[in-house]
Parts: C-alpha cells; sequence; structure tokens
C-alpha cells in the first residue's frame, strides 16, 4: 500500500511493537489505588489556603439532611469515608471538607435542593466524573456535593441529523460507544473520558485531541437544560441544528464552570464516525519541524485531519520511567502524533502517505511508526494520553495549560526549565499544536513553596505578555481565579460579575471558583 | 473521468448550459433600482403597526445634531433623502423614519456615540449592511442610525492558525476575496455576502449554505469586541482557538442582533480553503427521495460535503418567471444542489462519481448536471441563492425561515399552500435540508391583511407543535418578536429579559426587536 522509500520505513518502523499499553483512562489506571491511598495525607484545602475565609454561607444542620434524605431516599452520603473520594481532586492536590453529598436523578429533584440550599444560603460544588484539574468540582470548605452520577439516562438519537439527547450525568465514553453503533461519533474525546460526565464537559467547555477536526462545544452543543441557584429550570433543549431565536442562553452555561448553573440534560450533534483512521507517530529534531510538520498537514491532509499533537523528549521520559511504557521510535527532542479519519480508508491512506513521504523527503522526519489497527492506535494515544497519569507518580503536579501563539509556543518550556532549575523533578511541554495549546508540567516530590513561588505568577506574566490564554482548556475552577486578569479585560471580568450576581444573587453555587476573589 | 453509465449521463447534462445568470449577490441586481424606486411607496412601519407606541425615548434636537457633527466631523447624515435607503429594509416591508444616520470609524466612536445616547436616552439601531429579513436592522420609529460601513478595516491575518481579525463593517465577499489569497475560505457563506458585514453576521448568528460544513458563528468565532448602551468597551478579542478564562461573553453578543451591544471588532477561523469544489444539481421525484439521497450523502460524502440544499417546483418557478434563469434540468417536483471540496480534487471527484452512481443505479436520481469550473458552479448557486431576490417581484413577501424535524420538513408547505389557497400568488418551500432548516415564502402584489391572517399564527403554531424553531436563521428582529415563545420557554425568556435589563438598563439598543412586548 505504501510506496517506495515510505514503505521500508513504514516496515521497519511497524517491527517495534509498541508494549504494556493498558487502557488508557486514567482512572481505572493502576496508578490510582497508589492516589487512593494517599487521600488522607493531601492537605485540607482551607488549611493550606489559611488567608482565604469561608463565605457567608449557612452551616450544614441535622434537619438540612433530613430533608434531603427525605427527598433523595438512599442517595444522601454523610459518611467521611464515602464522601473522601469525592471531597478530593484527581490531581491530589485540593481536599474540601463536605459532609453531605447528593446524587439526584432528575431535573426535578436537582431544582428541588437549589431551591432549598438557595433559601438556607448553603453553597453547593455540582460534580461530574470528578476528572477536573484546576480545583473546580471539588469543595473547597464543607459546600454540599451534587453529583451527576446517577442522571446517567440517554433520551433520545436522531441517526440522521446526529442528535444525542441525554441526562448531564452521562460518561463520555459510554455516549461514544452508544453513538458508534449508528456510525456516528461524539465531537469531543479526552484522556478522562471513561469517567468524566458529559455535563461536566460542557461546564467546564472541555477541548481534548478533536478539537481541531470537530471544534469546541459551543459548535456543537444544540441545546441544554439548566437549573439556576433558585431552583429555576432553563429549558433550552433544542435539538434543532439552526435556532435563532432570542439570546443563545445556553452558551452562557458552557464554560462557566458550574457557577451560574447547573446543567442537567444535553443535547450534542454527533458528527459522522471516519470510516477508518490511522495514527502517525513521528520524531522530530526540533519545534520549528513540528510546526513546519503541521503548517503541511493542515494543506495535506485537510479535512481528514482529526489530530495533531505533539510532547517533548521529558514528557516520553515521564512515561516511561513512570509508566514503564515504550516509545515506538528511537530518541527525539520531540514526537508528533497525527491522526486522520474519513469516508473512505483508501483515499485516506493515500493522502497520509503522500504526506508522510513529502515530509521525509524535505528531510523533516527520519523515524516514526504508522499504525491502522486500533490496539495499536490506542497504545500510541497511550504515550500521549497517560502523561497526567505519568507525572502524578511523581508526587506533586504543578500543572499549565496554556493557548500560545505558535512562535512563541515552545520557548515557554525552556525558560521556565531554565527558571526552576534543579528544584523540579521535571519540566515537561506537550499537548494540541493544532489548536495552539500547550500543557505545561513542573514536578516535585511534595508541594513546594519556593518552587511554588518561582513558577507563579511567572507563567501567567509571560502567557500574558504574548496575549495567551492562561487556561486553554482547563478553565480556572479553584487554582488559578485570581489570575484571570491576565486573560481578560477589566471590563470583561466586570460584566462577568454582573452576570453571576443576576443569575446566583446569594452565590451558592461553586464559590471559590472561576471569578477572582473581591 | 467518469464511469459507465454516470459518465453518458454526465455529457447529456453539461450539454445543457446554464445560461443568463448575473453574478447572484442580490444587493448589486437589476432588481434592486426597481425597488430603490417603490421605497417611498413602503408604508412606515409606526402606520403598519398603529398600536405599537414609541419608547420613553427622547427625541432628536438640533444640539445632539450638533453634538455627533462634531465627534463625527463629515460623517453624519441628515437628508432624508440620504436615509431612505437606511430607513427601508432590503425586502420593502418595514420603514422607519430616524432623522439621523452615523458613520463611525472607530471603537472608540462608537463608545462616544452610545456613551451619550445613553445620557439623554435617544434610542439608536445599529446597522451594517441592511440585508436582513427580520425587520431588524432598520428604525422602528426615529432611531439614531448607527452604521458599520466605514468601520471597513482588516486588522490581520494569521495564514498558520487561519484567523482573521478584522473590523465590523467589512463586507462578508471582501473578506472572502482576502483571505483566499492565503488558501483560506469563510466559514460561512450566504447569498448577501457582497453586501452584508461581518459584524451584521455575528449580531443575527447568520447561518448560510455553508454552516452543514463549518458549523455556526458560535464555533468559529473566536474573539470579538463590543459596545454598551453605556459606551463601555467590552473586550473580548482573543485570537486563540482555546481560552477557557471566565464566562465566554462574546457568545452573547451572537445572536442578540444588537440588542445588547454593537460589535466592533472580530476575529474568525478561517478554514482551510477547498482545493476543488464541485457542484451536482439533481432533479427528485418527491421529498422522501429528498432526504434519502442527503442520508446517503452524509454518508457517503462524509468531510467533503459543503452544502445540501433544496428546492421544490414553484421555487424553480419564481427564479424562471421573475428572474428569466433556466434550469439545467428537466422538470421535477424537487431539486437538490449538492456541493464538495476537499484537498484532493482527484479524491472529491471519485467520492463525488461513487455517490452519483449508486443514486442512479438505485433510481433515486434520473436527471441532473455536475458542475466544477467557477462559472457553471456560480450559475447553479444562482438558482438557489437568486430566490430570495426572485420572490420580491412578485409584490409583498411572507417570509418565513423554519427548523424543523426532517420527517416533517415539506408537510409545512403543503398544509401552508392549502390553507392560502387562491389568495397568494405563490407558496414555495425551498432551503438548507443539511440543517433541518427550511425557507417558506408566500407573496401577493401587495400586503394583504387577509392572507397575514390566514399565514400567522398558523405557521407559529404548526413549528411549535412540532418542536421546530420559528427562526432556524434569520432571527426575530422586528417581525417575529411576539411569536418568541412558540419556540422558548417562559422561563428562558424571563431570563433574557433579564440579561437585556441589566446590560441596557435604558433599552437604548434597537429598542423594539428580538424582545417580546410587555
Amino acid at each position: 500500500m505504501f510506496t517506495t522509500q515510505l514503505c521500508r520505513h513504514l516496515e521497519r518502523w511497524s517491527a517495534r511493537n509498541v508494549t504494556r499499553f493498558i487502557k488508557h483512562d486514567r482512572n481505572i489506571c493502576t496508578s490510582m489505588s497508589v492516589f487512593s491511598n494517599k487521600t488522607k495525607q493531601i492537605e485540607l484545602t482551607r488549611n493550606r489556603y489559611p488567608d482565604l475565609k469561608k463565605g457567608p454561607y449557612a452551616d450544614l444542620t441535622g434537619q438540612d439532611v433530613d430533608y434531603f434524605s427525605n427527598l433523595l431516599p438512599g442517595r444522601v452520603l454523610t459518611d467521611a469515608s464515602d464522601l473522601e473520594g469525592s471531597n478530593t481532586d484527581w490531581l491530589g492536590t485540593c481536599r474540601g471538607s463536605s459532609q453531605l453529598l447528593l446524587r439526584p436523578k432528575t431535573t426535578d429533584e436537582v431544582s428541588k435542593i437549589l431551591e432549598y440550599c438557595n433559601g438556607r444560603k448553603l453553597a453547593v460544588v455540582p460534580q461530574g466524573g470528578n476528572t477536573g484539574l484546576v480545583g473546580g468540582s471539588v469543595p473547597v470548605f464543607d459546600e454540599i456535593i451534587i453529583s451527576t452520577q446517577l442522571m446517567n439516562q440517554i433520551i433520545s438519537l436522531d441517526d440522521i441529523s446526529g442528535t444525542l439527547e441525554c441526562q448531564a450525568g452521562c460518561v463520555l465514553a459510554a455516549l461514544d460507544s452508544y453513538v458508534s453503533d449508528s456510525n456516528l461519533t461524539m465531537p469531543l474525546d479526552l484522556g478522562a473520558k471513561g469517567s468524566c460526565h458529559i455535563g461536566g464537559n460542557l461546564s467546564t467547555n472541555a477541548g481534548g485531541v478533536r478539537l481541531l477536526r470537530y471544534g469546541s462545544l459551543h459548535g456543537s452543543v444544540l441545546g441544554l437544560e439548566a437549573v439556576l441557584a433558585s431552583g429555576e429550570i432553563i429549558d433550552c433543549k433544542s435539538t434543532l441544528r439552526k435556532d435563532n431565536t432570542g439570546y443563545d442562553l445556553k452558551q452562557l452555561f458552557i464554560g462557566s464552570e458550574g457557577t451560574l448553573g447547573i446543567i442537567t440534560a444535553v443535547s450534542i450533534l454527533c458528527p459522522q464516525k471516519p470510516k477508518s483512521v490511522s495514527v502517525a507517530f513521528l520524531g522530530c529534531e526540533s519545534f520549528e519541524t513540528v510546526l513546519s510538520i503541521f503548517k503541511q498537514a493542515k494543506h495535506s491532509l485537510g479535512e481528514i485531519l482529526l489530530a495533531f499533537e505533539f510532547m517533548d523528549s521529558a514528557s516520553m521520559d515521564t512515561v516511561r520511567d513512570n509508566l514503564n511504557l515504550t516509545s515506538p521510535v528511537s530518541e527525539f527532542p520531540f514526537y508528533v502524533l497525527i491522526e486522520t479519519g474519513g469516508s473512505d480508508g483508501k483515499h485516506d491512506e493515500e493522502k497520509l502517505t503522500a504526506f508522510l513521504e513529502n515530509q521525509m523527503s524535505s528531510g523533516l522526519i527520519s523515524d516514526g511508526t504508522v499504525a491502522t489497527e486500533s490496539t495499536k492506535i490506542a497504545n500510541i494515544w497511550g504515550l500521549r494520553e497517560r502523561m497526567a497519569e505519568g507525572l502524578m507518580v511523581d508526587g506533586y503536579n504543578y500543572k499549565y495549560d496554556v493557548s500560545l501563539p505558535l512562535s512563541k509556543f515552545y520557548q515557554l518550556v525552556d525558560d521556565m526549565r531554565d527558571r526552576v532549575g534543579g528544584l523540579a523533578t521535571r519540566v515537561v511541554g506537550y499537548g494540541h499544536v493544532g489548536d495552539g495549546n500547550l500543557h505545561l508540567n513542573v514536578t516535585s516530590p511534595q508541594y513546594d513553596e519556593e518552587l511554588m513561588s518561582l513558577i507563579e505568577p511567572f507563567i501567567y506574566d509571560w502567557v500574558s505578555k504574548y496575549k495567551g490564554s492562561i487556561s486553554a482548556e482547563h478553565g480556572l475552577g479553584f487554582k488559578k481565579r485570581n489570575f484571570i486578569y491576565h486573560s481578560k479585560s477589566k471590563s470583561a471580568v466586570d460584566l462577568m460579575k454582573r452576570m453571576k450576581l443576576l443569575m446566583d444573587p446569594n452565590g451558592i453555587l461553586n464559590p471559590y471558583k472561576l471569578l477572582p476573589d473581591n
């Protein structure tokens, strides 16, 4: 199938089998059990940030618990050990002290919960799969956790229009599997897909590896239902591709991290599932080469380009050292992962082959592997998608997720490495080049105040200087709320605050998140 | 290139040349001069709707005009004949009586204008290319017209990321031509492209014929700048593909029809320009056939499907009778226009050929034409895109733009035809099948109250019954504002009203539009 020079290379590359991958959903991976044992050692957020005071909220009483137990029989958790996992974020860097977790099944129940909490001024934190990376989905103090775990019903799927309707607590991978039977695919894909909830995806405007092809959720979400702090249900459940009747309210809830309302149902447009998928994993001598290959890929692969990811050698070391993964190519300073998929396997293969031949003949790539078989594809993706898991093994993970102009993209990693020197275990850069989105991570054995002071606010100033975004896809959550002015103007933040006040006058919805402290 | 049976058909079809098309921008077409002469005969909106009273706004004084003349020297129009075109909508169905038109060049000037108007409680209407179809871009009473005509500067184009930054008054076709030099294309395309402004496109969340492929503006707009009623400038001018730092305020302005703020600058993601474009125009025996072909097209053409449009025989009669256009295929009850485009002309052609062969061998299509040459493509598109212009020649045009589930899509046209009987000159249906978006039009020699009472609210009730949208892409503007409840819940409209009050407390921005009367 492949021609001449390329063909020989591909044979060689294919022979190097990628071994010892396990399913790349980070929440079922082995490192999680290690993590669970560590939970109790994680410092409480209120202790780590002693200057932060609890807002003007009521304390939970036995009467409150009785009310909820009556409303949600058998779906109210109050035992500290049952709440442990939900009080702690996935990274193990934030730990709240909530005493109550509620598991509603219906929008009406969510409405009744919020109406009660609003009347009592009880603060709440909505929680989906709890896979967030900025401390947005866990309590800071004792906020009541409202979990969407039991709101997991698929409502409908129209296989002509490709519209899926479901409750907010459906797990992304389960949805993808469901629509796959109708030759459709979910328009987003991310490492946490085996645990994250679609409602959480919308609340955080999750990006992931397919954004390059399918665009953001602001485009692919057709409708949603949300409950305001008052308990009022906002019904924007359109399943129509086009609907220009009034303000597009659903957009407000996408990316507002549960601070304006709790999303309870979703309708989303699912594109046709590619008939064939190929993945190329390439070694590159420099970041300039990565960019050249990207420009060529956009031009030559066009509409079949599903993903364009990169990782540096420090990233490869991380998954090799900490997860025992093996690279399918020899040592390079940078690696590129290209995924293609379209409606005609033969055409897609021809395009990819021609593209790779061109890159080889122009000397941009000298080693790489191509996979078309699903296990091998999953193995290659594992190198990229299990990075977050690999980094956690080092101990504490200082995690940054920035957008930058491509011309400045990797310089930040070099500058950070120079700055933190030997204080860090490692400084790694990887991410979605195709979206201008860099994941910069620093690790150390445990949380280190001195190291932290070298990283922040340096990184935010750096990103701001080059007009980047201090949070490309992870959101602001708890950890980054006070750095919002590095990416947004005062007038914009002021308007956000006024909208928050309008929609949640008592501020009970996910306090201490997204908006900066006063 | 084409094979066997299909090849013979294509030769035959190609021989039937499409003649006498002119450039399909409706604002430079010959019928416009006819229209211009009619302007003075169009009834003033305030007379046609005598029950509607002017809001609590100030009347314009000489002192006000002096202020603006000083702010915008040489860019203030007060002469009634100069304002005639801007007081009247493109359809000739709404006519305001503004005495002042302002032509700012900068965001700062827009800010100063609004600050002044807000202080004086002078109502304003923002106006782009004035190509709207629901009376949203013209004054209802004497609102001051703020035109974006002179805000037509391109700010930057990044040809790696594909991000274009420009002022709000740039004409869509001019932008498309500009980015075309960098092998990019604008992510939207519509009949009014030669006149409509990108700011107006965003304000109305314009859809058009490429939405099927490139998605809505909520996905492709990366940033914008808007001025609130108070004069405050909201800077959301990101050029980044990903930015999750706070509420996505720009989404509020997309589709809010100038009632929350005036958009002054835009940054938008431009996809790669297809290397080859083909158009197939096919005759169909029934609407069921249209749907079958659509389902197959999604499956077989997948990522290269740019547009899937349909028109009924009454639509074809309209452009034939009123614009002297000629159909390239013989008489059919329905016609389908399919546009494809991708990164490899040979692959695209193979896909289209295979698809058409399949449709022919399964008996779904028996006549059609395929064009790859730009003039012929433009001619075929003219049949579809000059429909609005053709309908106007009949006299008065009752224009509806609805989303419906595909199963009910065409039944509305049949039902409407039965209902209005001989009172109408014609009842036609055409539109974007691929988006579930039907354009239903009724015409009569002049405005007819009896005919109108047969159409409305019947059409809105019908659409509401099947959970459609009463305005898929045209917006609500002046004409449809009071029918919003047919597509939106009371809780949603209440929240919209509260947001309007928050952002424009004096209600000076485009009053009598989008939101229902109290």
